[in-house]
Order: structure tokens, then sequence, then C-alpha cells
């Protein structure tokens, strides 16, 4: 079903809307698969013309003689459906749509595309758009957009969710000789959409790199499914806009609040190794890299500079985007010392002095190339004295070409007098800046592809059988009661019965039924009010520590609900929460919510009562989590340092963590009914952890 | 002294070391000198030639018959100082030094430098270099460097610590056709450095923004003075590398360990009002608006745009940036909703659609620049069907003119098709981008630039007076006892002094006194050891907390004291220190540490024991400390929403705190010999602070 090849490889091409009117886009459209250089059949279609272009022109799509692959359509859209139908009549296979006035009007227009999808799909037709600009394929070749120019062959598959964003795209990039394979623009994406044109690309001999813009995804599940394969045959690279809007939606818990719909794209992306870019010049950037060089081993770069000041600029970059300065080995030191002036730096960034010429370039270049412990470099030259741009550009060039593996980036820092040097560059390959800094932050993009390519993807294995029974026992009871927050004393049922140790909370009814649940956990003891309409029990003081005796227990109990009476007198709690104090430990938190789009998302970071105003949570999502991931998610948070023994402090149990959000994903996938699970604090010791506090929502 | 204005409009210039031969450096400065049309005498110097360039060449500085201004050397290192004693009995006022081989060689160069230094104070000559590539003014006009190409005139003017970075800067700028006034290159500073350089711009009438590139600061408290005055005149933007060195340095407080060279320079910074830009695109994308338009007056930036996936992306960045979309006037939308498609985008960002003309761009931007709830607008376009990009940069350049006080900024984005309109816009000085996130990233720096200006600068006004007395007392017994730290009754005692209000604290010296004192304070109390020489008190036993009596005191202080001679048997402490136990609040770090360039910080923050790992520190130098500086800073930390009553607590009380950092610079100026100050945690509670934890070391 998702294979669209035929859309970028038709035998033939009916434009229905084609017009004899220059400037009209029914004009511009056969124009432009014309001058494509389009091998297939080409047939106008418009019932006013006999010819348009030096092409027969037909009345409709039934008086074509040949069969039609795919049809465009440049009418209006009240005439859609009527030229669908007469499409799927003559066997056509595929449309492209790039008539506007659907989806994208209102109600009315919805309705018309449904409809419109209705025919395709009665005819087994695939749909691009409608409201779409079309597509273009460099190696077909097709240029089926209204578009003026046709980017020259390339690696690089653009895929947008914007016709205007592709407009500018295509203008400027023909301008700056970028090079493309082919181009989709997707419009309302009623039938094709980002997963169909990535799969596309992603089989596609002639694309290297895939590039997106992407505004929402039509199927989460689906796109984490595909792209997850994609990735690691090729990198796929998205700019997803729309970031201000994360947040915005309410939620219950800590675990909830700090996630948002950017955080589940986030999440989503980085499953299925998706390198996510936050401008459009850093998608770009990425591409050439990516279009040109191979992928580096690893995260250590070289630099070979003709000046100081760019060297430390470019530092400062490596540092901050998180790559490392490679270490020389004493071999390569020992011979750039040997043969480089005294004033030159021979550590890194190696610094051959503002009189280098071209040759002098090339030895430091070539010697760091060569060594192993230098995974990529980059080059910046200086327009000064005595440089040769030209020349040093060859250099760069040839050993480019010896170090097939190693990428070789440049920054020719200026305009005209670099301006040879630099086109040489960019036609052989070798991608160059005006800046040493989006130089090194691409190379920075292509090291974390580096990074996702290396992790396994091993799911958590986990022989652990829950007791899913009890779940279900509580939920029954807590449904029945028409609650959709559980007690504290449930919820930590349910996370027992999935092996997550808790602090045993017991419900009791009475001072004395407390007292003597009390003598049987042991002191001391801590007082919980119990209600599901209680939200900052402590505030109304519905909490009481530190309680050492079974007549502390019973005044306790008698305080609170004076308490709760005084404050809140319509509340009648269910009975008051019996927990055992446990000893101090590292304070976390682990949760879950869930996200419309791509389900359930575990969390994972710093507990305690200031988890939302110090925001130390990594998120990842729940199903399918592979223990690489729970690595990842947990060595991104502060919380990672906290548990290696932060402060001299004794390190807390990270396998026993990891094992906890192991169960919880495994719960969450279990019982989809679980809104939100807050395990806040969950107390890591240096052996186990306790969960202390646990909340859990149904939805 | 500063001032160095004959540099940039001399008079005469000799070129010591002037050559016949094409592509020398003394050959190259001498045309361009002549090339850029400079009206002063020009005379060469070269002993072995009669003639260059077709002027007459002189044999040495004494004898030129007229007088000489100034004097550039491009001659060899070893014949500087000979060349100078000669200037300077001449009478020339300024030397520049092209000349290499000084300091940046190493310690014989150092000595030349500071030879050749001596030299020039001697005949009161000032110094630009020397190893620096010259400067040059375009309304002087003169190029006294050896580069190739002269800048257009214009507004900018560029000071750089890196002759390659210039060089770089100013080719790539000719390509692109940026303007300049002036610029620098400081070379070594020896004599003239930024300080000197930035001045002379700030006079300069020609110049409306100032850049520069940094690696370091020559004078740190000159540097703060000079440049807060300057930017209320003119913004300065700065480039500072060198921030992967940053936190390198040792230090034994947590306020210590957070800071570091690169915080001290972006304290130093926002303490001038000097925006700091990360890259070198941000520099110059900033530098042209500054030069172009009037700064806005306030954040609340207008979108128009005829495509709505750049809108977003649009929208994202003005909220990463801490910008804001302006809310329109009723009015406004009223009339946009009459007037435009009813498809259009009516509220921010206004999309005038994909069939936009320059009319309806016209209409809609001229209702927005009037509206006074928008403070500056970006339009956005991208080349689809029917755009008029030339005619629409025509709208943009008049309205533009009918609104002077708003800036206005272009993102057109395309190439070839866009070339046409993005020339007309730049040339009249509405700043063009090819992608909307520069754009938006550089009115974000002019904002920043509005808010330095509303700040006012009074200092602190506080008529208390401190016990100075009792600070040097104790500063007096630690250094008889040879100490640097202080115990924690004696840094209570300190900050007592300025006010601080601190937590009691009392040194005994056995069971019984300690009870005594507990019996006075009253109950509960904590015991600690008292001993500099024990940094990690609670691993050893050496604090006990919560005690009630004075029975559980006596016992107390023997197991403490039990616990010291078992795990650091050679430690004799000075006895153990009794502090009454305070009721929770807002845990707070309020403290101080010293950089050797820019002197006294204070830092403040979320406090706690997790200081380190969370830090939410920020900092503000100490001496000159502003009301509104104590807010910002205490509005940029996470502690800020804490104060503010987070999750419903009560809020704390801010005027206190303000009060704790006031004290503490006005401590940090007093005393010098002060080195670092913890007061960790402060405690803040509804009404009053406590300091319950307060560490002082000396330097």
């Amino acid at each position: 079903m998702n294979n669209i090849n035929s859309f970028t490889r038709p035998k033939s091409l009916a434009v229905i809307g084609a017009s004899k009117t220059p400037g009209k886009i029914g004009h511009s459209l056969v124009q432009n698969i014309i001058n494509s250089g389009f091998k297939g059949k080409i047939y106008p279609v418009n019932p006013r013309e006999k010819e348009i272009l030096g092409l027969d022109c037909y009345k409709s799509v039934n008086e074509i003689p040949g069969d039609v692959e795919t049809a465009i359509f440049v009418i209006p859209a009240g005439r859609v459906i009527d030229a669908a139908r007469e499409c799927g009549q003559k066997g056509v296979k595929n449309l492209v749509a790039l008539t506007a006035g659907f989806k994208e009007t209102g109600r009315e227009g919805m309705e018309l595309e449904k409809n419109f999808l209705a025919v395709c799909k009665q005819y087994n037709m695939r749909l691009l758009g409608p409201n779409c600009i079309g597509f273009l394929d460099t190696h077909t070749p097709v240029n089926a957009t209204f578009l003026k120019g046709f980017p020259p062959r390339g690696k690089i598959a653009f895929i947008s969710q914007s016709g205007a964003m592709l407009a500018a795209v295509l203008d400027w990039s023909i301008t700056a000789g970028i090079g493309y394979s082919k181009i989709f623009s997707m419009g309302n994406k009623a039938d094709l959409n980002e997963i169909d044109c990535i799969s596309e690309a992603a089989e596609d001999p002639d694309t290297k790199v895939i590039l997106c813009y992407l505004e929402d995804v039509s199927n989460g599940p689906e796109f984490i499914k595909v792209l997850s394969e994609v990735t690691r045959k090729k990198p796929v690279i998205i700019l997803k806009s729309g970031t201000s809007q994360a947040g915005a939606q309410a939620a219950s818990s800590h675990t909830g609040a700090l996630a948002g719909s950017d955080i589940a794209y986030d999440s989503a992306f980085k499953r299925c190794g998706v390198l996510r870019v936050e401008s459009m010049s850093q998608l770009f950037d990425l591409a050439i890299l990516f279009a040109n060089q191979s992928v580096p081993k690893g995260n250590r770069v070289a630099i070979v500079t003709n000046a100081g000041g760019p060297g430390i600029v470019a530092t400062d970059k490596i540092e901050s985007h998180g790559l490392s300065m490679a270490r020389f080995t004493k071999e390569t030191i020992e011979e750039l010392r040997l043969n480089l002036p005294p004033e030159a730096g021979i550590y890194n960034p190696v610094d051959v002095l503002g009189d280098a010429k071209a040759e002098r370039f090339k030895f430091a270049l070539e010697r760091v190339l060569k060594d192993d412990n230098v995974d990529s470099a980059v080059v910046l030259l200086c327009p000064v004295a005595v440089t040769q741009p030209v020349e040093t550009a060859r250099v760069l060039i040839e050993l480019n070409k010896t170090y097939p593996d190693k990428p070789l980036i440049a920054a020719y820092m200026g305009g005209q007098a670099l301006a040879e040097g630099t086109r040489m560059l960019s036609e052989s390959g070798v991608p160059v800046f005006a800046m040493p800094e989006p130089a090194i932050g691409a190379l920075a993009g292509m090291s974390r592809y580096t990074e996702f390519q290396k992790r396994d993807s091993i799911s958590l294995i986990d022989d652990f059988k829950p007791d899913q029974k009890t779940v279900k026992a509580v939920f029954y009871d807590v449904k029945k009661d028409n609650r959709l927050t559980l007690l504290g004393s449930e919820a930590a049922e349910i996370i027992a019965a999935y092996g997550v140790p808790e602090t045993p909370i017991k419900l009791s009814r009475s001072p004395e039924e407390a007292a003597a649940i009390a003598d049987e956990t042991g002191y001391p003891v801590v007082l919980k009010v119990a209600s599901p309409r209680i939200l900052h029990k402590t505030d109304i003081g519905g909490v009481k520590i530190g309680l050492n005796s079974s007549f502390e227990v019973k005044t306790a109990y008698v305080e609170i609900m004076e308490n709760v009476h005084k404050y809140l007198p319509k509340v009648v709690p269910y009975g008051i929460e019996i927990q055992k104090m446990v000893p101090r430990g590292t304070e976390l938190i682990v949760g879950m919510t869930r996200d419309v789009q791509f389900g359930s998302m575990i969390g994972f970071g710093l507990g305690g009562i200031y988890v939302n105003l110090i925001k130390d949570v990594s998120f990842r999502l729940a199903e399918g989590l592979t223990d690489n991931e729970i690595k990842e998610m947990i060595a991104e948070t502060k919380a990672y340092s906290l548990m290696q023994g932060f402060r001299g402090e004794k390190p807390a149990d990270l396998d026993s963590v990891i094992k906890v959000i192991k169960r919880l994903a495994m719960l969450a996938t279990d019982f989809p009914e679980i809104m939100e699970i807050d395990i806040n604090p969950l107390i890591a010791y240096e052996r186990g952890v306790a969960a202390l506090d646990v909340k859990i929502t149904l939805s």
C-alpha cells in the first residue's frame, strides 16, 4: 500500500485543466513537464482546446487514446469529484490534486475532501494533495509542479507539508546550486502522507538523505514503525514546527504537566533515530553534509586553521555541541612539531599560521586525517596575506578522496577573495561554509546520527509475570466507585502487582484500626488523609509524620479528621492511610502520561516537591522501550549525577531504577485505561528502591 | 588619554618599510592608502628607494620635510625600537605596528614589546598593535591595512582582536555590500585596547553600532566604567570567544564552583548593557539591524506572511527568543477582517495568503504598523504563484519610512526569483534575510538592547552602617590563627555585622558549656563539630540534629567527639557549635566569589545541598550593584518562582532577600580580602530570612 514509486516514475501523465494561457497554473504545469525532459506521454485535458504547447489536447480523460498512469488536477474544487470518477473509470492509478478549496477552507471543504478521497478509494487510486504544489523527480526526470525552475540532480529528497516553504526552498536551492533527487508537496495529506513519501525516498537509490518539513504527523504508531526502519538505512532530518503550542495541554500529574505534544514528538523522533533540527538553515546545512560526506565513526574532531581567533571560536562550538576535540597521538604531534614552523599550534586546533600556503595545509591536514584518534576534520581558512584559497581547495578535495571515511568540512571565511575556492569545494562535494559555527553545528548533527546507528534496538526482555488480576480487581472497584483517581493505597497495590517495590500503605477507618496497622507495620509511621478530593493534603493539616507510638497514631488520626472537617467541611474522607516512614535516599520521579498521537510516554528525573520547577525530566515512548533508551533517558538528566553519588554520597541502585521504568512501561502498555502515573518520590538507595507516593489516574 | 581620534583622521601618514615590490606588505599598504582616497600627506620611508608608487620616498623619518602625525611600521621586529625612537624625535603622535614577532612568539618577543612600548611612552606616542592588520576609516577616508578591498561607507564600526577574523569579515562584507564606518585591528594590544577603540567609535558621528571580536579584556574595571557609558549612546555587540575554558578554575565554595571566567564576562557585559552574541552570523545580523532600523519600544512583534508554514516557524522562534506575538487591537482585527479574503489569517501572524500581491501586503502591513500594540514587524514572503517581490519590496521601503519608529525586517525566502527585491530592500536599509529564524533572532537582540536602555542605573542606596569593627576583629583572630577558612560561628558574626539575619551559632568547648548555650538559645538545637579541616561533617557523624534537652545535647557532644576521634584521629576540633533549629522555609543560596578580571561577583539561586547539581544560580558584579540588577538576577532563576509561592505555598520575603544581596555586595566591596562567601541555605519565610549556614574564605 505504501509504495508510491509509480508516482515519481510515471509512464504517462494527464493534466486535467491544462491551459493555453501563459501565466495560468494549467499552462505552467504543462510547460514544466515538457521542459523537465519527461520521456513519457503527456496528455493535456481541456474541453475547449485542441492543442496546448504543441501537444494534442483532449476534451476529457476518457478520450485519451493510451493508458494514463497519473493525472494531475488543476481544475476548480467543484469539478474534482466528477473528474476523479472519470479517471477511475479510465484506470488511472495516481492523482495529484493541486486544486485548493478543501479541508483548509473549513467544514464544507472538509466534506468535499472526504468525498474526493472516497472516489479515489473506490477506484483504488492513490492521491497526493489536494491543496499541494505537486512533485518532481530529477532522475525520471519529471517536474509536475507549477513552480519556476528545476533543481540540479542530487541526492537530497525533500518532503514538505507547506507548499510555500517548498517554493521558497526550491528557488533558494536552484540559486545556491543544491541538487535534489525528488521533492514532494503533501498539501492536505488526504491520502498520501509523510510516511508514504519518506518510504518512497527510502527505497529510491538516487536518494541519500531525506528532509522533511512537518506541522503534524498523520499516524503516530505507523510513523514510528516505518521511520525506525528507514533511519537504519538513510538519515531523515525533520524540521517540525508548532513547538510554541507545547505545554498547552492540561494535566493533573507532574509527569503530564512536564510533557506536552512537542515532547511527544521529540520522544518519537528519538525513538526512530530521526534528526530533529530547529531551523531551516540547520536543515540544509545538515543535508549538504549527508549528501556529500560519509558518516563519521565517532565525535572526535580535528581543526586545521590558518588563524587563531576562528580556531578558538570553533573549539567553543565543538564543546557546546557535545562533540570532542580530538587528542592526537604522540606520533602526530611529533610530526607536526618537526614539520611546521615553531610558532605553529601543533595540538588541536592545529594552527598552520597566517603565512600558510596550500602545501602546509596539505601536510597538516593529511597528518591529522591519518590519526586514528580523529573521526572528522574541519579546515578554517581566512584570506590573509599569502593564502592560496584555490590551491588549498584542491588539496582538500584530494585528501577528501584519499580519506573518504572521515568527513571533511571547510569554513572558507570570506567573500570575493575565496569565491573560486568555495565554488570548487562545493562542486566537488566538500561542504563549505562562510563561518565556522554552522560547519560545527552540521557536524554535530552528523555525529548524532552516528550515535543513533550505534544503538542496539533490543526491546526490553523481562520475564516478570505481573499480577494482572490484582490490577483488574482494583480498577473494577475504582470504576464502581465512580472515581478516576486511585487512593494512595490502591495505587501502591497496582505498582506492587508489577513488581515495583512500594512502601506498604494501608487504609484505616478508625483511630484504633490505624494504631493496629501501625503496630503491625512498625514505627515510625506517617498518616495521610485518604480522599481523591483533597489535592494538597499537607496544606490543610491532612498529613502527620514521624509518629512513634500507637498513642501518637490515634491522636494524629483524630487531629487530621478535625482539620479536614474544619477546612473542607463538605469532604468526607475514605479514612486515613498509614505508611511506614522510610530512610532518606535519592529522590527521583518516574511517571507515565499519554499523548494522543504517540501513546504512552515514560518520564524520569529528579523527584520531590519541586519537580515542576526544576524540570529535570526526560521522556521516552513507553511501548517497545529498549534498555538502551532507558539508559539514555536516565543519562540525560541531572538525577543521573545524583545517582552516581553526588557530593560523596553513596551511589543509588541504577539497576533497580531501570527495572521500575521497565515495569511502568509494561503496566502502561498492558492497561491503556491508565491515563497518568506519578511515582514521586521514588527513593533510591545503595541497594533497592522504594516508591513512596504513587498517583494513578484512569481515563 | 583614551582619545584616539587622531588615529583615524590623520593629516599625514608615514609608512616605515614601504616597498616598491608588488605583493609585499609594504607595497600593498601604500597602494591601499592611495587607493582609499586619503587626502593627507603620504610619506613612504625606505633607505633604498627614491620613489614608491609615484610618491617621494625618504631614507628615514627624520628626512621627511613636513610633520608626521601617524607612522605605520612594516619593518622587521628587530628594527622597531630604533624606528620608534626616530619617530619620537620627529614628533610623531601615533604608531601603528603591523610588524609581528612580539608577545605572540614567547618570552623574548614579550621583552621586545615591553621595550617598544617604553619608547612610545617616553615620546608620548600612542601605539596600535603590534602584530595587527592596521585600521581603516571610510569617512576620512583612509585604508591603513594591507588587506585587499575597501568596504563601502556605512555606520558599523568593527574592532577585532584577531587579524585573520578581520580579514575574513572584510572580504565577506565587501562581497555582501555591508558598509563600515571604521575598522580597528588591535593585535597584541600593547597600548591601545578595546576600551580606546570602542571609545573612539562611540564619539564618532558616523558610527551607529559598534561590533567587537574579543578574546580577553585588558582592564576589567575600566572596561565596565567606559562601556556602561558607551552603551547608553550606541549599541555595542561583542563576540567573546574562549567560552570553553570556563569553569576551569578551582574553587572551594559552591558559588565559586558555579562561576568561572566566562560567567564573569557575562556578568560584566550585563552590567554594561553590552549585547553578547554566540556566533559570527549573529554578530552581523544584529549589526545590520542596528545600522538601519531604530530600536523598538518593546518586544511585541507582528508577523505578515503569504504562507502558513513560515508563519508557524516564525511564531515558534518568537516564543523561544522571549519576544511576544503582538495582540492586535479590536480595530485592527476588524479592519483586517473586512479587507482581507475570508481565508486570510487576521490574528497574528497575519496570513495574507499565497495569492497576495503587493497591494494586499501593503494594506495588512500598514494596518499592523499603525497598531499601538505593535513594536516591530516581520514580513515573510515566499515566491508563490503571483507574488510580486519587487513591488512588495517597494511597499516595505515606503512603509518603513512612514513608520520609522517601528523596526521592519523582511524574510525573502528564496533565491533568484527574489534576488531583485532582496537587493532593493537591502540597499534601502530594510534588513532582509533568506530565512525567518535569523530575522527573529536579530530582532530579539535588538529588543534586549531596548530592555537595557529602560534600566535605571541607580546604585544601591542603603543607609545601613555596618559594624566594620567586629569584622576586623574576627579577621584579626583568624589571621593570627593562620587560617583562611572561618568557623561557622565566626562567619555568622561577620554577616550579622552587615545586618544579615543569621541563625545564632555559638562555639562550645565542653558538653556542659554546650548544654548551657542550648538552654539559653532554646530547643531544638543542632550540634556541629567546629573544625576548618572537616569538610563533610555529616559523613563522619559530626552533626546531630533535633536535640531537645540539655541531656541530649551533652550526650551528642560526647558522641560527636568520639566519631571525630574514630574517623579523623589526627584532627583536634576547636569544639562544637550549637545552633537553634529554624522552621522550614524556602531554601536559597546567596554567595560571593572573585574574578581576577572583573572583581567580586554575587550569586543567587536555589539553595540546598544540590546547588551544584541544579545550577540555578545567576550572577552579577558586586561592586556598584543596582536595585535593578538585583531584581533581574533574582528573576532569572527558578528560585524566583519558588519565592512567589510555588505550588500554593506562601510567598517568600523578596525585600529581605534583596537586602541580603545588597549587604553581601557591601561586605565584598568593603573587605577585598574576602575570597568567597556562601550562605547556603538562606531560608526565606513569608516575613524575614535566616542565614542558616555561612562559609567565608579569605585570600
